[in-house]
């Protein structure tokens, strides 16, 4: 074969028989799905000849009661996928979708599937799903725009408190690395099922922050997204301790301390690393859940250090999960760290709580207890639930509220 | 319900219910696949009761033959999992697995499907499929070890010559943030099938630079991966263009100019923003498949600018490509410059390939021309193919030669 011959035919490989062997091979299909329609409904497809049932399961259908052990439960909602010619599987929506990132499942004949035409996926604990993003969700802030970017790095940083280098991700606003400015610091703190990927994944937290920057609805900040869990030096597959299974809250060693005690470090190798503004007007603390829970405990822990408090789902007032047991000192001794904080003085103390979520009332009860010592809050209830979709609402809700 | 009780319940609900429902809702199960045996075989399960036939296939198995309209073609191994009881479907390797990252997809009565158990994926092109590492791959550099980490930084520059902010991904060594030394750089460059994602995914490329710089094997370096397809800002999902379907090469719009061409806007964005030492004897650039084109180009094209050139899996002297079309002068001025190039001096021109490798031919060719004049290059020879294993062996075995 002449050189010239081979050339081409080396380009035609690569750009379309690698590619059509791969799907060959590796089951990819010429179809689009999700398909997102004109009229805002979206249609799903799935080739599969010998399937006797497809369905599609996700956060997108109404949400349908499903019963367990521990109680009733209200999960993603069920769709029947109808067979066309060659084995194509088809679902559109029988209404339309609001803005937002939705996530989703195929079931074919009671096993899940992933939808092999959609390569967005977002892994939650141990479960990985698909993904799409309507009009680049709630108030287009989700999506990546034609705006500056802010930087993400993961960098490792040393704990002693911890004994061991830890991984955490860090936001850098647009245009951090051509300035000398200082800039304030939001710490953003996952939950239990969570790690250092989980804002940035789940929470499309750079995307918000570059949309509301851009927008100039929030000022320019440094976001330091740590690992919640202090059992874990880093997410899962992401540490010496190679590709474990994920499992809510757990890790694959014994924490030697406590996240609120340990925090300092986290703040030392910010505020020394960083240009960032060292004072109390220019540090925000939240969380979702568990990381709701860190929240109040850091800013109490730490109670001249932070202006602005975000509880995300989460009582703000728990005292038996941090000891395992229920020390009935343990609860006086936090609200009187409570009082030293309100004493102290802060700008913003934020608790948000979805009106379906689990922990609604125990969020209602702390709020309670914090009424009976005047400690100044600020309550927003959502609708729905302990769900990503509400942490997403709320953090573009809370961070327009900062440094201001 | 007493608040000391609902908070208890709370903890469990976090903590296992809401995990417990989520299996049970998106299919999660409490089994292990894939099991690394202590004799390095290795064990997929899966849990299909009502499955006909579940075969594994991934590049662990003895590569088949496959007929595709292209000709015939190396594509991975398939094998049969064995359904024992409750649905259980088993498959152990009846060999041992030699240090490597393997990838893998079920196939359950005829469909592509994911292992459930398995969280681990990476996306090539359009196929994602699951991964493991056997004992932390070739020589054990593929894991993440106890070691000082860089750092990992997805960051936009600005490029004047594709009129846009395109999105890059920069490693910086253990140290690089606490020092005020200047380090040299080493630009890495992906496939047509790749982006700036490529190398960390695929590539393993932090893990690599970690622990041949803790080995003291390559000297701590900046490791730059931009985004080749200059019709691209950024990876899919990652740009304004949103979650496109991603294919060989292809991108949502047309370039406006080549890599080579702006490869200027790199190099600047990189030499302004870091401490690096500017100098040819601290450049480097290598690139598999599309990115080895790249990288025979642009240090032709920047004649005296690089001292280590890298080439893997690609034909160094590639003409017919850049413009589409076979102009018969192509190839007599890239041999010009490949004149001056040699007249210029550099200390290392590295060409590597697979014996089986589609480009094997095209590469042999290269050489011969590159013969003709004289050129001094080193040639490495691998077994295997146009595949990702070997692109990782190239990195581990050029990054040490670098910057000496």
């Amino acid at each position: 074969m002449s050189m010239k011959k081979l050339l081409l035919l080396a380009v035609v490989v690569i750009l379309s028989n690698y590619a059509y062997a791969q799907q060959a091979l590796w089951g990819g299909q010429e179809i689009v799905s999700p398909e997102i329609n004109p009229d805002n409904t979206v249609t799903f497809r799935y080739v599969a000849p010998k399937a006797i049932r497809v369905q599609v399961t996700g956060d997108f259908l109404p949400s349908e009661k499903v019963q367990t052990p521990m109680g009733e439960f209200d999960g993603p909602g069920f769709a029947d996928l109808v067979e066309g010619e060659n084995g194509l599987w088809e679902f559109t929506t029988p209404f339309s979708l609001t803005p937002e990132l939705y996530s989703y499942s195929f079931i074919v004949d009671g096993l899940k599937t992933h939808d092999p035409n959609n390569v967005y996926q977002i892994r939650d604990v141990a479960s990985v799903t698909n993904i799409f993003i309507m009009n680049d969700g709630r108030d287009g802030l989700y999506g990546v725009k034609d705006v500056p970017h802010g930087s993400v790095t993961r960098r490792w940083y040393d704990s002693p408190g911890l004994q061991c280098q830890r991984r955490i991700t860090i936001y850098t606003p647009p245009g951090y690395e051509n300035s000398n400015q200082s800039y304030p610091v939001f710490y953003l703190l996952h939950g239990s099922g969570g790690d250092e990927e989980a804002w940035i994944a789940l929470g499309r937290a750079s995307q918000i922050l570059d949309n509301l920057i851009a927008q100039g609805k929030a000022k320019p900040m440094i976001v330091v997204m740590p690992n919640g869990h202090t059992q874990n030096p880093a997410a899962p597959g992401e540490s010496s301790h190679g590709f474990f299974k994920p499992r809510m809250g757990g890790g694959p060693r014994e924490a030697v301390a406590s996240m609120e005690d340990t925090f300092g470090d986290i703040l030392k190798f910010v505020e020394s690393n960083y240009r960032v503004k060292k004072n109390k007007a220019n540090r925000a603390v939240a969380g979702l859940s568990m990381g709701g829970m860190h929240s109040s405990r850091i800013s109490a822990q730490y109670p001249n250090t932070f202006d602005y408090i975000g509880i995300f789902s989460a009582p703000p007032v728990v005292t038996t999960m941090r000891s395992g047991n229920q020390d009935p000192n343990a609860e006086k001794e936090f609200m009187k760290k409570l009082e030293t904080q309100k004493k102290n003085g802060y700008k913003l103390y934020w608790i948000a709580c979805g009106n379906t979520d689990f922990l609604y009332n125990g969020v209602i009860e702390s709020m309670k207890k914090m009424d009976e010592i005047n400690f100044p809050y600020v309550y927003r209830e959502s609708s729905g639930g302990h769900t990503w979709d509400n942490w997403r609402i709320y953090l573009t809700e809370f961070a327009p509220m900062l440094f201001k």
